[in-house]
């Protein structure tokens, strides 16, 4: 039977650090990215967390991520910015943009910066935190390469192209909707294969574009993803297509490679950063106060199943993290035994695992 | 058996006009309110346009709608601003936010106007595309009454909230997205109920809280509407309460009345409406014209049935808005006798009935 294992969150970053360090990148840009990618598995986030880093090691090995090439802006305005990410490290680019976005909004009210040639940024909802901060509402999108059908489509037309919204409450966890456009991620397809149930009706397509609800179809990269509440989710990614790659004369849907199948081609996405600062409406306190009070109204509402209750966006991922930091991170034998393997091949010395095995009735939570 | 009838867009506007003229309104107010409920008309929003003139009539009589009222700014910056409506018309109050808003993001890239104290605006995507224009990038919300269900609730949460993302393209009319977060609006129920159809699974709860797929449950008035896409269109709905109520310090989802059940009371909604101007990021007929492609793109996607077509975000609306404009609005009897019953009991003077009979083979389309 596979094992699970645990490692605390400074571990972790610290030894994802010295992996991107083994492969070539600085320790600047190794800690930005291990923070970030940390913060995505944090969440809970996990398939946007650790078990990419194979995907990340296996471009830099190819060299279709520039590991340490910087950002460089373009356009830029008070309120503005237009950054050429060189193709570098996408969570790295990230965090130099929010932090831009930041000051033009504490500076001018609004800051909008604008990503073009980036990569994989990890979980939206990440930067959606960190530009809302606790002044801010904050606002994120990105596109990706193709994976959801039109509504009437049978290929695969658009990315999930996901966002985020944040904005501060004051006792509460940041209100936080990290979401993508698809119904499900592509990664729940093994969750219903190892359960043996059926997709709900309407939710993939297989790969000749005949909507199926049998998870063994086809291959599972094969699947086409259909758009969540078909003609509205279709037309949210869309727009966010046109927020980030347009706005950011990037590459858009169909001129964006696979990140998985073209480890040998970059994978040149663009994404969106908004701030925006509350004081420049109301007082910030009685925002944050306010927030509260909506929160509490949903805690508050009648529900179809007793022992349930109304969430607010981002309530679990911030209750995971809470978790999560307390008792560390829990990663199958599968990552950890990956990790281990690149770190070897990378030449990258570690004295103790920071791994440990987890205690047996430890499991890593179902997505279905 | 109902006759169809049909109108002039013009002839519709300048009818409106003096309506709300004969009801009290200025005659610069009566003009703005009544070009805006017909550009909702003319893009085929039945749901938001002359159909609910009576509601707004039996506000102004009830003097809930305080028709003359001037909005009030009360915070600005040169890239923001929170009006206060002072429950005037909600159409007059958002094409002055609109025009602030453009005139901002003119000046300084971004323009943002929290609006409180509002009315019903009609159609999201009038004002969408008003932002746009032709050089900017238009983003607005509204919040409403609650109506939406939290996906584990059994009670009306949240309003469905409304939101539009508009662009211009170069040869297209502007790529509009225009929905609401609900599954579907209550009007369609009656529908359902004409063509003795079933509710798809999941679209309703009855007046108990119980998912039904029955349309004659309860009264329509009394459904609940489950959000679109459960969790997902749920999280939209919070988000946008919270960037029009919450940051206006207007009225949050239970504060606020029915507006047709509770005319004695305001009914103080909130929008949010922002404008970026895109020639901050890109040249801006290079963005147009890449909008086109993306479009072109969409248009030539593979389809599961023959002769259908992938269609972009607002083509409909700006199809019907076509052909509405060059052959005229069609109105149910029903509406033309609520019309002109309100014309001669607020003594309004009609020379010439603007309505003319439609041919027989003309009819107001099914909203299944």
């Amino acid at each position: 039977m596979n094992e699970n294992y645990v490692v605390t969150v400074d571990a972790l970053a610290d030894f994802c650090t010295k992996l991107f360090q083994a492969y070539g990148a600085n320790y600047e840009k190794a800690k930005d990215f291990s923070e970030s990618l940390v913060k995505t598995e944090l969440r809970g986030i996990k398939s946007h967390g650790v078990v990419r880093i194979k995907n990340y090691i296996d471009r830099m090995k190819a060299g279709t991520i520039t590991l340490n090439s910087s950002s460089k802006i373009i356009k830029e305005t008070p309120t503005t910015a237009l950054i050429d990410g060189n193709n570098g490290l996408g969570m790295v680019i990230s965090k130099e943009a929010v932090r831009l976005a930041r000051r033009k909004a504490e500076e001018s009210g609004v800051g909008i910066v604008s990503v073009r040639n980036s990569n994989h940024f990890g979980a939206a909802g990440i930067w959606g935190e960190e530009l809302a901060g606790n002044n801010m509402i904050g606002i994120c999108a990105t596109n990706s390469e193709p994976i959801v059908s039109a509504p009437v489509g049978k290929t695969r037309a658009l990315g999930s192209n996901p966002f985020s919204i944040a904005v501060p409450a004051n006792k509460y966890p940041t209100v936080n909707l990290d979401i993508s456009n698809g119904v499900m991620a592509l990664g729940k397809i093994y969750e219903y294969r190892r359960l043996g149930k059926e997709f709900p009706e309407g939710s993939w397509l297989d790969k000749e574009g005949t909507p199926t609800t049998n998870p063994h179809a086809n291959e599972v990269a094969e699947f086409i993803m259909r758009p969540f509440g078909m003609h509205k989710g279709f037309g949210i990614t869309v727009m966010m297509e046109i927020l980030t790659a347009i706005l950011a004369d990037g590459a858009f849907g169909p001129e964006i490679p696979s990140v998985y199948r073209d480890i040998d081609k970059p994978n040149p996405i663009s994404h969106f950063f908004m701030a925006i600062k509350i004081e420049c409406f109301r007082d910030l306190h009685d925002f944050t106060s306010k927030v509260d009070t909506l929160i509490e109204y949903l805690h508050s509402l009648p529900v179809q199943e007793e022992g349930k209750r109304v969430l607010y966006p981002g309530e679990i991922e911030a209750k995971v993290s809470e978790q999560n930091d307390k008792n560390g991170i829990i990663l199958s034998e599968e990552v950890v035994k990956e990790l281990l393997d690149m770190a070897n091949l990378g030449g990258m010395e570690i004295s103790d695992s920071p791994f440990e095995v987890a205690p047996n009735n430890i499991v890593i939570n179902s997505q279905i």
